[in-house]
């Protein structure tokens, strides 16, 4: 039996990983702050993974044989800077020595391209870390502590799609122009690589399923610069005539060329995978906004 | 068929671990800068792998599933501070990618206690390193690559033992002592896990024998002071009247008060492994400079 613990179960990433291990034959038993109402076919743990007590308990009460960690602070506009950044990656550290003393087979921490920093091309296993905000810099040092350790880490880029926190690029996007408001953005000549967040899902399900250790990117593989991720939203919503290119400046990791992934490692558990693609998740994230936002979901 | 390709195979540590990687039913193929004399059961590849095509010609001609990387500067009074470190750090970590690329399953390569640092107690797979030489630096480089693309890498503590290089401590003493000559040095209160060079053999043997991956430290668990060492093997000489203890001032590394490890991950794949130990190896280490300073080999 395959009987996988998952934190951060209730958030952006997590609500998208829990059917899509489900999925690969796993028990799920899904850790979050306060109660959760029952997701089909999974267990709700709820333990404050801040405390030493809510990590002891979360992993009693599961007796897990696979670990995926995905908790950590991640509200916009705050995660990058916010000194609980600190806090995440010592409980991040003690929940690994834990989940080690108790057995646990396979673990899978979850982390960032923003722990790779300034860099000027595709960053891959082998690429010198350089963190510029206080978010990469204790995802790195969680990083390091996890591969030591012998455990797998994946590194998120830029997942979009559905439950995605409101505050972030596509969802204000959206809400600003199916409100007939101008969208004001920087140039857009920065590169990323976007990913639908049910494809993040099943990449981490694949990983966690195979025995990948050290650190694998969790990207498409495929860059974007924000202008034509922008164009493309905003022509499905026929108000491409509302946004303004360079009406803001980008500062910091935002004005940051290009946050590009070598996805080879990965591509060595996913190969055969079928992925829902940006195009596609573009749709399925304006769907889904304009179910919320017109009060039928 | 397990192959091996062994790097430094003809070194102080390569030596003692060939014979326990073929006791262990490897087959094995071991790297050195000049050709070797046929060692019993091993197959030798002469290659520089400062070279990219000595790394080839070394992969290409053994077509190994399992590599231990040993290969490194290691000369006294040198190895700690040459820039020759920085071309072995590059070397390695393209090593690492060419096997990867070939498909080696089980790779693990081999650092030093020095990549740790300054540190306050034993040292485990979650301490954060703050190494204090250039050797310590180029050696953490390389394991975090290692590392982070799944690998194995094992830290080498205090070795000692026959074939040890002349200047280091245990080989100076005894020929300083056998010739009657006063032995210079310091006060002695220096804690360090010293670990016979058969005990180091099978311990890396053991962990490339098993699925553990990350960091592991390689030692006996046990801290001796200096002095406690020294007194040991000038006992065993008669010649304690010959040791001058505070004749000399310690200086960077040798004058650090502890270093010690954790070795709670390494008892994993070691448990039941008979161990020669500290006084039975350095009784072996007398009689192997006895026999090689009188010229009976």
């Amino acid at each position: 039996m395959k009987r996988v613990l998952v934190t951060g179960a209730s958030g952006f990433i997590g609500r998208a990983l829990v059917p899509a291990l489900l999925g690969r034959g796993f028990e799920v038993h899904g850790v979050a702050r306060t109660l959760q109402p029952g997701s089909a076919g999974a267990t709700w743990l709820p333990a404050d993974l801040l405390t030493e007590a809510g990590r002891a308990h979360a992993l009693s009460a599961s007796r897990p044989t696979h670990l995926v960690h995905l908790a950590w602070e991640a509200r916009p506009g705050r995660y990058r800077e916010d000194p609980v950044n600190r806090l995440w990656a010592a409980a991040s550290i003690d929940l690994l020595a834990r989940a080690r003393a108790d057995g646990v087979a396979r673990i899978l921490g979850i982390g960032s391209c923003l722990e790779y920093g300034s860099q000027d091309g595709p960053c891959g296993e082998f690429t010198a870390c350089r963190p510029t905000t206080l978010y990469g810099q204790a995802k790195l040092r969680t990083c390091e502590a996890y591969i030591a350790a012998g455990a797998a880490w994946g590194r998120v880029f830029v997942p979009f799609g559905p439950h995605e926190p409101e505050a972030r690029l596509i969802p204000s996007l959206i809400r600003t122009l199916r409100a007939g408001q101008t969208f004001d953005c920087s140039h857009g000549q920065q590169l990323r690589d976007f990913v639908y967040v049910d494809d993040i899902a099943q990449q981490i399900a694949a990983v966690l399923d195979s025995n990948l250790t050290g650190i694998v990117n969790l990207a498409s593989g495929e860059v974007r610069s924000l202008h034509s991720v922008i164009a493309h939203v905003a022509d499905r919503l026929g108000a491409r005539h509302l946004v303004r290119f360079g009406g803001v400046d980008a500062a910091g990791v935002d004005a940051e060329p290009v946050i590009a992934a070598d996805v080879r490692r990965l591509r060595r558990v996913t190969a055969g995978l079928p992925a829902i693609g940006f195009a596609e998740g573009a749709a399925r994230s304006v769907a889904w906004w304009a179910d919320r936002l017109s009060g039928t979901v």
